[in-house]
This record gives C-alpha cells, sequence and structure tokens, in this order.
C-alpha cells in the first residue's frame, strides 16, 4: 500500500481527497492535516466519514510529517502551498500541488496575478495535472499542479477546436458557472444558505478572476499563439458542479457531424471524458459526485458561431479527482483506481 | 374600480397575475378562467391565496364572459391567445396578452418560428410592451404584446448601448439563465424537483429557442440595423429569476465610467430599472418578487469586451408585474400602482 | 407619519422590518442603527432595497437616537436588548422588543434559561405581543414582547384545544421545522449553503431549546395548569419558513368536525390565521413572505391523537411581521396595515 | 459472476439498483426491464450512467426475461409485483422485492391497507428483508421483501429499545421526514420544483400512511405486545433522505449513557448501522448516497422522555442499497459488497 499524506485535509477539496482514497484499492492515508481541528477525528469534523476513515488530524507544523507518507496531495491555498512543497520534494516525495502556485509556467505571470513566488525554481519542473493533455510527463513527474476546476472546464473543451483550428480564438467567450463549494468552507456571509439559495449570480467579473492566466497559458498552448479569454464567472445554488458554455466564431467550414467526429476521435480513448450523443447537453446533475467531464455541442448556422458545453463536478473532476487520477498515473496504478463510481443521481 | 379578466389563470403567471392585482387599488379581478379547474375557487388551486383573493375559476369557453370585465389579460400559450384576443377586442375590450402572439410585427417571421397566424391584421395595431421603450404608444394602444421574460432582461441590458452605437452588433453573445417557473405548471418529469435540484443545464441551444427574434426585432430596432444574435438559455434551480449575460465587442473608445453616465441617463427616470454601483452587479436573489430590472455593468480592458449583466424576476418584470405596467398605462393609473413591493430577500 | 426607529436593522429581522415599513402607509423610518455597517447605506449591505429605502445605518452608541423617532423595534440579541430598552422606554418611546428578554413574566425562569436580567422591574409591565390572545393589553401598553418564532406557530396552533381541555397537556409532542433564517445572518460554518442544502437535521433535542420556557408559560395559561412540552427543531433547507407538526391525546370525545368548529370559530375574525379546509394541511411555501399563520387539523381515530399542523413565515408572523402587527395596535392604526400583500407562491 | 435481472429500472429506485450494480464485483446486470422505455439504452434515460452502465431496457411482458437472469430484483409498484414474483419463482430464481407486496405476513392487513392479494400463499415463505433483524433467515430464503423505506429507518431506531422494554409502546410518536425521490419518477404537478422547492408539507396525516401496517407488524414482534404507531410523513425540499424524529416515554428509571451502550451492543457488529456520539445527531446529509443508518439518541428529563433520531438515503438503504444487500446475503457475498463507498458531503 502506498502510504498517503493529504495537507490540509479539512477543506472541502481535502475531505473529498479523503474520501475518495477511503476506497482506493492501492493507497491508505497514514498523514492528514488539518491547522483548525489539530487532534480531532476527521469523522468529527465530518460525520459523514464515521465508519469510512479512522483519521486523526495533525498539525502541519509540529512534527515530521513527511517521514510518515510516500506521497502528498497539498490542498491547502495558494502561498501556502509553495511554503510546504519545497520540502516534501526535498524529502524525496512526489507531490500533487491542488493550489495555483505551480500551473502557470511564467513566473512573471504568476506574480502578475497572484503575489511573489517563493520556489519559482521549481514551475519549469511541474507538470500541468491534466492527464487527458498531459498523461506521458504526469506519469513521470514529481510534481504534478492539479488544474482549477473551471480551468479543466474550459480545456476539456476546447481542446479539439483549438488545436485543429477551427475557430477564432479572438471570438472566445467563456460564461462559467460553479456550485458554492467552490468557495470553500470558510465561515463567511456571502456563502451562508440564505445568501445563495433560491439565487444566482456572476463575481469576479471583467477579466480578474484568477483562473484566467491558467486557461490562457494552455488554451494558447493548444491553439499554437497567444489567446486572450474573456471569462465569467457565475455562483450556482447548488453544491457541486460546474457548467461551462464556451462560445466561439468559427474559422473553417465544418459542420456539426464533423465536429463530433472530430471530439469523438479526440475523446474515445479518455474514460473521464464523456461526449453527448448529438442533439444532447451537458447537465451538472449528470456527473455529480464523478470524475467525468460532459461535452456537449451544437452549432448556430445564424451565427456562425460554434456552442461547446462542458459540465465536471468541481470537487471530483475540478480538484480531488483529478488529483487521485494524477496520483494513479505518477505511480503507475491503472488511471481510474478508485474513480470508477458512477454518479450520483437523482 | 376597473373590472379585470384573467382568461388562464390558473398557470404560474396567471396566478401571478392574480396576486399582484389582489393588492392593486384601482381594479377587481371580476373573471378568471381556467379550462383544467372549471368551477374551484382557485384558493383550492393554490393555497397561498386563501383569505387573499376569493375567486372561482371560469370555463373559458362556456359563458360571454367579455361582458364581465372591462380590461382583460390573456395568460394562455401562444395559438390559444389568437383564438380569443380578437373577439375580446371586438367587444370593446382593452388587453394586454402575456402570449407570443403579437409580439413579432412581421408575420412571415412569426409563422417562421411558430406556426400560421389566424389574425396578423391586428400585428400593426399591437404595441411592444416594454414601457423603458414604447410608454407613449402603450399609453393609447388597446392590445400590448407582453415581452418574453427573456427578452425583457435582454433589451432592457443592451438599449443604452446599442442606441448610442457603442458596440459592434455582430460580436454579440446572450447567456441568459432562468429559474424553472418559466417551464410553467403542466406535469412534466423534466421540471420534476429531483430533476432540477441541486443541477444545472442548458437547453435548445444552437439558436433555437423562440425569443430570439423577439429580441432580434428589438434590438434591431435600437440599432438602427439587422442584428442576429447568439442566445442560449438554461435552467437554474431556482424558482424565480433570470440573469443575462451578454458579451460585446466595444465599437468605440469609451471607458466604464462613460457607460456608467449613458446608464444612468438612460434609466434615471425609470422607476423599475435600477443600475448597479459601480463594482456590484445583480442578483437574481435581488430582484425577487419585484418589478425591478438590476443592471450591472463591467468592462475588460484585456478583451476590449464590455459586459452587461440583467437580472428580473422572471413571472413579475418578466410576465406578470410588467402586464400590470403595462395595464397602468393603458388605463391612464400611475404606473407604480400595485408594483412598489420591495423584493423579498432572503 | 409616525417616526420609527428600528435597532439591529441589519439582521435578517431588522431588514425585514425595513421591507415591511417601507409599504406601510403610516410610518416612516428615521433612525435604523447597525453596529456593523455603520454609515453605510442599508441599500449597498441589502442590494435588493435599492430605490426602496433610502436609509443610512447609525451607531446604536453614538448619538441620541432616541430623540429621532416616535416609536421603536428592538431587534437585537437577547441582553443586548435589555440594555436599550429602558433608557427608550424612558425617553416616552414605546417599545416592541423582538429579543426573548421580555417575553417571560418570571424573572426566575428567564435567568435559568438565559443569564442575569438587569430590568426585570419591567417583566410586569411587558405585555406578550401575539395579538390573537392579547390584543386589547397590546393596544394599551408602552412594551410589547414579540413572541419567538417557534413559539408563535405553536401557540396558535393549540391554544383552541387547551382552551377547551380537549386535549390531554402531558401527552403534548412539538416537532418542529425552521428555515435557515431563522440563525440569523452571522458568519458560521453550519448555515454555509453546503453545509444545509440538500439535507436535514435536528438540534437541540432533548428539551433544551431557549423557545421551550416561553410555550410553557403560553401553554400553561391556556390550559389554566402547568405544561411541559417535548420540543424539537429542525433545520429546513429553505430561507423562510417554519412548519410545526403537534401531537395530543384527546382528552374528549370530540370529532374532527366538532374541533374544526371550534377553531373555525376561535380563529374566524383573525385577519392572519388561516384554517385549512378539512383533509387540507399547511405548507411553508403557502405563507412565505406573509404574516399568515395557517393551520390544518387531522385526527388519528387509531392512536386517539390529534395532530395539528400550523405553518408561518418565520420572519415575517414569527418576527418582523408580528413586530408591525404589535405596532399597528399600540398606535391605533388598523391592524393589518403593511401587512396585507399575499404569499408568494412559486 | 450472478446474472442480475432487474424489473422496472427506469424508476428512481431500478436506477439507483443499477448504479449501484454497475460496481458490484461478483454480479452483472443481463436483463433490465421498463415499459414506458422499451428499446431505448439506459444511459438515454440517465445520462449520468453513460460510459458506466451498457442496458437497453427491455419489454417487461415481451418475452422470456426470466431465463436470461439467476437473480431478480423487482422494482415495480405493488400489486404490478405480485404479477411477476411467483413466475419468476416458479422458474427457480431467486427474488428481491422492493414493493410491499410480500412484507406484510398477514393477508388480511395487506387487503385492509392495499388491495386483494393474489399470491397470499407465497406470504409465509417471504422474509423481511431487513438484515440487522432477519440475516439467518434472509441468507436462506428465496424471496425477500425489501422494506419500505420510512420503516427501515423507525425500526432500526427503535429495535434496541423495544425489545429491552424500556419504553412505553402506547406513548410512541414518529415524525418523518422524506426527500421528494421517495414519490418517485412520475410526471406530477405535486412534485414539480416549484412546489417542492423552498417549501416543506406534510402528508398522510392522521395514521393513513401505508408505511404503517409494515412498522405495526414489526416493532409488535420486537417488543411482544401489539403497538399502534402515530407516524407522519412530511416532503422535504431534497432529493435523497429520510429523517426520522421518535418520542416515546420511558418504561424504565434508565440514563442516557445506558441507552447509549445498549445501542451500541446492538449495533456494534452492524457495519450499515453508526451511532452517533453522545450530544450528536443524525443529519440526512451525512447519509447520502450511502447505505448507512445513522442513529442519535437524547433524552428530555424534563418529560421522561426519549428521542431517537434515525437517518438514512431513502433510496439506498430505504431500497436499492439494502435490496443489494440483502442479495448479498442470499448469495453468499461479503455483507458490504458493492455498498462500501462514504456517503458524499458536500
Amino acid at each position: 500500500m502506498l502510504r498517503i499524506g493529504i495537507i490540509g485535509v479539512s477543506g472541502y477539496t481535502g475531505v473529498e481527497l479523503a474520501r475518495i482514497l477511503s476506497g482506493h484499492a492501492e493507497v491508505e492515508i497514514t498523514v492528514a492535516t488539518s491547522r483548525q481541528y489539530e487532534g480531532k477525528p476527521l469523522a468529527d469534523v465530518y460525520p459523514s466519514l464515521r465508519g469510512c476513515l479512522d483519521i486523526v488530524c495533525d498539525n502541519p507544523a509540529g512534527e515530521e510529517f513527511a517521514e510518515r507518507a510516500d506521497f502528498f496531495f497539498t490542498a491547502v491555498p495558494h502561498k501556502t502551498a509553495m511554503d510546504i512543497v519545497p520540502s516534501l520534494l526535498a524529502a524525496g516525495k512526489k507531490v500533487v500541488d491542488l493550489s495555483a502556485d505551480y500551473r502557470l509556467g511564467d513566473v512573471a505571470v504568476y506574480e502578475q496575478w497572484y503575489q511573489p513566488h517563493s520556489s519559482s525554481e521549481l514551475l519549469a519542473e511541474a507538470v500541468y495535472g491534466l492527464p487527458e493533455l498531459y498523461r506521458n510527463a504526469i506519469r513521470q513527474c514529481r510534481l504534478a499542479a492539479n488544474p482549477g476546476c473551471y480551468p479543466t472546464s474550459v480545456i476539456l473543451g476546447l481542446a479539439p477546436l483549438l488545436r485543429e483550428k477551427l475557430i477564432d480564438p479572438d471570438t472566445l467567450i467563456i460564461d462559467s458557472k460553479s456550485g458554492t463549494s467552490g468557495a470553500g468552507r470558510s465561515a463567511s456571509v456571502a456563502t451562508l444558505y440564505c445568501e445563495v439559495a433560491d439565487g444566482f449570480r456572476p463575481y469576479k467579473v471583467g477579466g480578474i478572476h484568477r483562473h484566467i492566466p491558467e486557461m490562457e497559458q494552455e488554451l494558447s498552448k493548444l491553439a499554437g499563439r497567444g489567446i486572450t479569454v474573456s471569462f465569467t464567472p457565475h455562483l450556482l445554488p447548488v453544491s457541486r458542479g460546474i457548467l461551462s458554455t464556451m462560445y466561439a466564431g468559427l474559422a473553417a467550414d465544418i459542420d456539426l457531424d464533423a465536429v463530433h467526429r472530430l471530439y469523438r476521435r479526440t475523446y474515445d480513448a479518455e474514460h473521464f471524458v464523456r461526449l453527448c450523443p448529438k442533439g444532447c447537453l451537458p447537465a451538472t446533475q449528470h456527473v455529480r459526485g464523478s470524475n467525468f467531464c460532459d461535452i456537449g455541442l451544437a452549432l448556430d448556422r445564424r451565427t456562425g458561431r460554434i456552442i461547446v458545453v462542458s459540465a465536471i463536478d468541481n470537487i471530483v473532476k475540478g480538484a480531488a479527482g483529478q488529483a487521485v487520477q494524477n496520483m494513479n498515473l505518477m505511480n503507475g496504478f491503472p488511471e481510474t483506481t478508485g474513480l470508477t463510481g458512477a454518479p450520483f443521481f437523482p
């Protein structure tokens, strides 16, 4: 059994890692840290896990936890991650980092959107942990930068079109909607039940959300040219789920059947990407609790635009599930281990 | 007291009309029809109205109800409306029709998106019932075609920019999200609680929703040129609310302050349009139960696009409330009569 | 116009008071305090109120606000209320206090469930502000203690049966369910959207909720003997609404028709209490946003028990609406002024 | 691999069976019937299952499906079940029936609450499929009558107290709340999103719900005397989950610690029953998607009553999960096979 450490186990992403790994045949969690709940059984914080997982939260600062596991997930905020990851690597461990700290290859871009970087020497080495794009590199890396939730939905949705240069990148509009778990488990008025329920709103409108540089980095690589995206996130009154609706002008005369064939070709061997049949479109409730990314396509002949819709569970394929997928690759396990459960519906 | 008839009182729009009119100082409901609930007190169908409104549902076919009211709202599906409206007008009544039957001035466009029109001679006379655009014409008309819910949110959001030719209409993308009450009260698997709750999905993607020609008609008039829109509706797990996120490339060098000034100038005298302060954006929960349309603006300097966000309660400003606003105008009542209640939050 | 002061305007109860009073023909809000948002327009805290109400939050400590209004609502936590109410009374103002501080007539009971009382001399004078029970006393009082949300639903539901001694008080079980707005607007993990949505749980089980002594005081008066209740509150994934299901063994041989007649007799003249027809039962969605208390009755012949179900909107009839009803009585306004709106459904 | 047939796969219970069995190591689904969707891939009806399960819906009438599987689940309404089950048994198959048709041992009681029984000769043979009570009998039976959702939550919650005669059965009150999936997937106005969301209501009040005789049969056996229960179901605005709050007068002088010890003793070896620590109580969100039944206890010293709270996922432990647990027992598989996933939270 591979011994797993989870740094930051008590957030929604951390506990979802714990939930997934509790059903993973090849690993056991031997360390799990939480500043806030040090000394507490995780099942006292999350009663859902009682009887499923017997972990006590460790203090991340207090001890030599690096020795107590072989492989680490860092599920802490950006900036906190870069304080921890280098020492884990130095101790010879492999790491999937779920923060933003190692996603951007260009330190200048990182520092423009976040703050100074204290271990930028690792940026060249870190692999962007989107297995559908970088499977081989992930297999060989010791540090995978797990993608953001929004970027996962966007990049998987657009990759085939951009690679084949079928759309005009300058016309790209991305309208995304996320469940509230994406805001984390901190006490805050803005995410109280009464503020979110029976409502809907955009936030960080106007090109200011921090997932933008990450999308642009990856979409630009796919397109072979620089891309600047229009991206607007919205807050959904659901716990789990991201749905991205993406619009772009067609750059070639192509019909919907041909686009479908392209997507089928691209994703046929990908277990976690499901292409909706023609005429069908994704829904977040159909991926809930699973590592799937569902993609649907429509063509608006009247405007010459293609509309790509993708849906994921933001804390599975958008965070913890994808992190386990990366861990599987980095350790030579079958890629779907621990991730084969069907979505929960209703 | 003006005697009011509601044709089709038992749908969500009809009952919202009844609710609003029960608090309106100048009118009383004297006829209300429902094929399905003929002979039943409306409060048996909607217990929320018990003690507020003492109406029994009439059979729309059975009697000469035209004589029993002075003013009519037709809250029935398209095609059914055109079977009723002409006879009401012939009986000398004024009508606000909440269906799509009299919204499109061009019968060819109507018949392309719907089905043959049996009273197209009324199209020239009917006034598009968006008071913020057509107040004077509404005051003098006998038939107001109450706008669709999506078009209301879109047209109010874009009017200032199009009139001033500040955006390139060819770049316009409209991504809208609606609460489930928009789907009506018919028994259907697709709108069961378990199918909608904790989920989110698009529908009618690719330029096929019937509100498109209505938007295009009005946006084209505002712009002084033909406009073809990209429009995608989505279904929200909320009962009430529409939020539209609209993207367009700027056609002029203008900053956000100037756009704000333009919107303030345009809507300052409009009681039901509220401009969000700079940095703030609308949320459906902040207009719930009210006749307000909230509008927020953001500018994405990186892409040269402006983002307009508008929010309404789909069954108030998007249907019944706007219909009452039109009725007020058509009868010389103060425009806000019966519509002054503040939104319900939380 | 009566000048109104709201002490504690920025909680869910305070803002609901502001919303209701914004539509009240006889009053205007001249003072509204909030420690947290001092100096901020209330519409910046609650954008729903933009254009409806132009109030800036005052500092409750900073000035002589008592002079700036004629009538006060204190919508602050218990213990804070007793620091403010005596000085308002001393300044010659009338007060509706929405906290628990003046609800219990017996200071010993208060101090057993809460903490020491600093103005117990007012307890004898304060009137329990449930108009359906104490209308005349409320009309003449200067301090009305607005009932708790759970007690309102329970007392109105049980009053007729207890007065007529038709049930055995020792068998009384009260199972109540409340919407999340009852927990207030403080940032807290327990009331985050993701913790509450798609879930249901009891809390304070085993006779420990602080509304118990208040229920027992009033139910005992009605029954003419001491009553100890079994009361269990639960948290519903809704914003507004309380539904109480109450069980008691019948103490007399009476059929459901007779009980219905008793309730009809009791509440026929009560505008805000609606008796459901036989076979119908209340639902929180049918009172949402209104000051109604709906009551339904069923008799279980197999067990000899009667089941009373009552539903209110916890922040209207359970708090702000009832407070306005009391204010109307204390000022000689028609009792329903400002409270006649029909419930919002859907 | 054991070949499995699911009769009635397209309801919420049937599809949950399919979901669970798709992750079960010892079985494969070889037949699945649906009158409504005959000939359609199940993944077209439930897109959540795309890529997880490759089943086409069969016509239940059209063919000799009994030959195509070794073990059957009948997930059809009562009365329909008794038309199918006898022939499956006659063909030598074992069956878990999820309807009510074989739960009641006394045909007279069945016919009083339902309608005439056409295979009452099987009642004596059928085993009530609650493994925590009847594990050994289930292991040897060929027909298990899978318990109702409400009874599962109630019986597991009360069994220890009744067996030990610690409560007075005549004082028993059961107040239960269920998610909307319990109402099934038929199109109906009452379970539309807009009718259920943001609301809460009781139904079938007054001792008339059909799960009552089932509870009384099992509770009476446990108590060794006849028990008549007061039972009130309510509809929650959640998709999955039942929570039952049960009240009873203590019949013995016992403290909470002793009751906790009794429950621990009773359920310590039961994988699927989790006892909440003292001071904690169950919540439906903590069992969502799992086969757990969580039980919490409180004692109200003031009234001498004990309150037992139990929570299950109504379509897992309350239906499909328990059916698989029974199937495991009937086939000699480890009892938890396919059912070990941790609950989904948030």
